[in-house]
């Protein structure tokens, strides 16, 4: 998505230990203008298939996933939570995950009663790296005994094997921007040709 | 909003320790379309207010604030973090709020590249109770030196004091429902009649 890498390009820094800095338009501040692009292009990467829910996870997804919601019919966005929280009921898919960004080990957390054996999910998030997030969301689509119609994400990072991971076990990726890799020195960042 | 109240009666659930659980709608799953409605309504109660930023706190404000962006022609959002990233930098406002969802203390973060003093700022957030989360945003747009306009919340508990706090202060306070009382044995959840 070329209108995507020309932001990044624009307004992304590099910094030392393959951290890409989105949070001017992504991931703190974000451009609801540009996530409205993001939805349509989604919509468009996977026209005609069924999607009965989007699912995301806490906290920069949920915008992602909102947005995006608008070109998918209006199907309810499902985030999973990252620790458990007294408003959550026992009753919930869990998986772990290991986050890139924050060093650290999360419980993820999806009530039962919003994924059922019906439903065909699109799991949407903002970045791939390691596959670590999308992997527990697999997981806990997977325990629901429902359907993952495909993965949308806005920047992968192609140097990283959470991508190949996913295309290997046969889900539909789309990935927005595949970064093919970065220059802290320089800030330069390089893009895959193909989406 | 009377679509909001009655979503509340039909989809909420009242838990012992006044909890209002809304996550079907809200804050687990999200009903977009809802959002789109309470976008609406807050543009309308705020129409003709200067706003050049929406601010909110992570989760699931997001998701409330993104999707009412686009009634605000657009303005950016700024969400504030729980929690010190490593992809945030080092300059940044920070404040501590105590959660009534989640029994702790957080350390609040915004960076201070996303807010200034030529900053007008709607703050939007889907609860309101004692009022913490919503002191902690309000310091740090003062630390920044922006103008708070005012601020839009989906859900207050007008049992709890938060909402006179805000009030009393000065700041013009939307909020789309006032719960009045809840009784868990029941389930009956009794509305203000003000907006």
């Amino acid at each position: 998505m070329q209108l995507l890498k020309d932001r990044i390009r624009k307004d992304g820094t590099v910094k030392a230990g393959n951290v890409l800095k989105v949070d001017s338009f992504l991931n703190h501040q974000i451009d609801v203008e540009l996530l409205e692009e993001i939805g349509k292009e989604f919509a468009r990467l996977f026209k005609g298939v069924r999607c009965t829910k989007i699912l995301t996870i806490e906290a920069s997804g949920i915008a992602v996933a909102c947005v995006a919601a608008r070109y998918f019919n209006n199907v309810p966005v499902v985030f999973a939570k990252k620790s458990q929280s007294i408003n959550l009921e026992g009753d919930s898919y869990v998986t772990k995950i290991e986050s890139f960004t924050h060093k650290r080990v999360y419980d993820v957390i999806v009530s039962k009663k919003y994924l059922s054996s019906d439903d065909h999910v699109i799991i949407i998030d903002d970045f791939l790296a390691n596959g670590c997030a999308l992997m527990g969301l697999a997981d806990i689509v997977k325990s629901a005994g429902a359907t993952i119609e495909g993965i949308g994400i806005v920047i992968e990072k192609g140097f990283q094997n959470g991508g190949q991971i996913i295309r290997d076990m046969g889900i539909p990726l789309h990935s927005l921007a595949i970064v093919k890799s970065m220059d802290d020195k320089t800030g330069t960042v390089t893009f895959m040709d193909e989406e």
